[in-house]
């Protein structure tokens, strides 16, 4: 049975996101991003041939997952490593995670391959997925997040505009490659989004998830795109800590929680690019790797909170290539 | 002496809170609130009939304390317990806290009763505590903020607007229970007022306080209201660090410093539920228990910082039933 | 070679702190400032003869700061010292913290001599450091902040006018003495900016630091400002840790690390205070000493962090007389 989000304007992750796009634009030597027009469609290099920020990478996140969730920076102490954090806290988990900010858009238009995430999803509703959450989004505004090294090409960007079936003027593609700060940002906005799929995924109702809170390591700018994905995955497998807020009984919650953060996996326990090397591809790496390193299930019907995973100071270090 | 805080509509907790009321009733649906009439007066269900959510807590919080604090919520290390924080920071910690945060205001009529918090309390300025701050707030709009599991009905709507003495439709009434995630929230959003209104108990002149700074831990969502009144009540006794900044003798300081967090009482050592459940009612319990577990004083006028207290985390993982 | 930063409206510094400085004058009862004319000029004064607070000196640092860094308070952790701390973050690290927030003016009319720093230095560019970095903020609007125990007289503000060559009504002079809460808060954010000019001091290229990220204890307010200069100099040295973020080779990274935190001084090891009364006077005080205690600097080329440094919650807790 779908979790029938409402489709509201007050609630709609692309209206949400348009300010911050806004600000982007507006502000784009402070963010160090570039804007151009391709078919019409407003591009936003956030660090292809630019450099971004930590702060272009906040709003990057908050525009990922629909302006529906607070994204901030901290200093956090990693159980002995000392190292700037980042934190995604959503009353909207579902819309803001699932609907919006999951990367399930492979877009693919001649020699232009990239992962789409971001609120236009949302507004394409055609994977599997927006069957299950019940929902679209109406609005005729549509905002798409690529990780990718290269703008997209004329094509990708008609292919995107189509598939949106929005106003070109409408159309907002936001572009930072994995191994950029921007990359980094973004990425470790997702603790508490990849917790919640793999949840999905063991076939937990996400309907009964209230809110989320997550704290994630940010990853250093690796040297490229490969290292990177190989970083910044680490930073939640081996390095979030996610509390859902959920109502449920305590007998399922206490099946549940042992299966949800990394450690659950057969292939948990080496940095990811190493694991990668050794597998030869992504296919045949454990889907159900990709969770947080820690999780509570706090619920909210016995007060009962239900705990599992543990984070590793001494993996990130080895990961992150922190130099004694 | 009443300490004599001054009336300007700049520094009024009543119109300072009136934007945070207009956000929550501008976007209801992020918040997840709702908001009705009774007798012309706007109430707003923060947690009664719907979930509410975190960043609804932390502006239920700031309109508790009169739009004169920063509220802020982050993961936090509690010696050796990585748990969700909220922090409070006032510049002006005797009206924030005292004229406007303190839940003074004993409510009942017919057969519904509930603590009043928040700066309406200032536009009545009939509670004793009053006198002793030689403070009113003579703004024409009142903010009332209620700790309850039921939106008043319309006698206490009727007496609560008298009181204030204010037009109908210039009086706003927030209403969340205990165990609600509003509750948690803005609860543990009173560290700095817990151990001020100790101080005060204990004689101290609050006038020479500048500046408090608190962070509690977040107590999970309770099953019923009890138990919430309980783990709510330990993230201060058990979780909280203040420090406050003052203008005094050290002497004093020194002399004060021991009588002020929470292990200073005969009570301190359990968790609340339990020493509720053992002496049967509130009013045997010793009100000096109720004041943050780790207190700071610094001295502006020496140099000099006392330090008294320590947190709990074992008692914060009993009190809030974190499993294994 | 000169660094060259554009001088663009968008990222002067001037412009950028101007709507901070309006807050200041517009809020001066929540911020406890006083706003007064002097020739002309605005002066606000943060702490001479008022208190000022925790968020004025959140604001005071972000005008010095130029508005291009994000400047927050948290308690944190310092390996057993859970003490407030201010973080900053900049992706305009040179702009920031080099052509704007470094007191590199040094202001002396009559009987009157203080520190100036802030964005106004960049509009005068007449120090050295201009021409390192090819700088000048063509702003019709000057900002200065200076570090004083009086409010600078006539002759000097007269003085400050001339150089800045601006109108008297666009030139705004914040003051705040050191042993103040703003001078504390503003002292607390200089921990990107120490390091970075301790690297331009050992010959470093810093048009080679994308971005810069420190956190930092705040020390509390001393009983005067020779006592107030030591600890907020120690909350730097002992307390600080910062990340650079770089583009460089790897070799260079590792023979710099070592010598940028305080502890590559001959002089590391005292309190501030008694180093001084020790030496005498502040000349003869190893220049290298003033730097953060613990830095990384992260290479987006390799991928390598470096590090060096550590910090002292033993030295810090006796700088700051922290009681039992």
């Amino acid at each position: 049975m779908p979790i029938q989000l409402n489709d509201m304007p007050a609630l709609s992750p692309n209206l949400r996101a348009l300010p911050f796009v806004n600000q982007l634009i507006a502000h784009r030597e402070q963010f160090k991003v570039e804007v151009s027009k391709i078919s019409g469609v407003t591009i936003i290099d956030c660090g292809v041939s630019v450099p971004g920020g930590w702060e272009t990478g906040l709003i990057f996140a908050k525009i990922c997952l629909g302006g529906l969730a607070k994204v901030k920076l901290h200093w956090a102490d990693f159980r002995g490593l000392r190292w700037p954090a980042l934190e995604v806290i959503t009353d909207h988990p579902v819309r803001a995670c699932m609907a919006s900010q999951y990367a399930g858009w492979f877009i693919k238009r001649d020699k232009f391959s990239a992962m789409g995430s971001g609120p236009a999803r949302a507004v394409v509703h055609s994977e599997e997925l927006f069957g299950k959450l019940g929902y679209r989004d109406s609005a005729q505004v549509a905002v798409l997040c690529l990780e990718s090294r290269k703008l997209p090409p004329e094509g990708a960007v008609n292919l995107i505009l189509e598939k949106c079936g929005c106003q070109a003027e409408n159309l907002y593609i936001l572009v930072a490659p994995t191994a950029s700060i921007v990359g980094s940002v973004q990425i470790a906005a997702r603790s508490v989004e990849t917790g919640l799929h793999k949840m999905m995924e063991l076939g937990y109702d996400l309907g009964l998830v209230e809110r989320g809170w997550g704290i994630s390591p940010l990853a250093p700018v690796a040297a490229d795109d490969l290292s990177a994905i190989g970083r910044t995955n680490d930073a939640i497998l081996y390095g979030a800590t996610v509390q859902y807020q959920v109502q449920d009984e305590d007998a399922c919650l206490k099946a549940l929680v042992g299966k949800v953060p990394s450690a659950s996996s057969r292939d948990y326990g080496l940095p990811f690019r190493e694991l990668f090397d050794r597998v030869g591809n992504f296919y045949d790496i454990d889907p159900l790797l990709f969770s947080p390193a820690e999780v509570w299930l706090s619920n909210e019907k016995s007060g009962c909170s239900f705990h599992a995973g543990e984070i590793r100071p001494d993996l990130l270090r080895k990961s992150f290539q922190l130099g004694s």
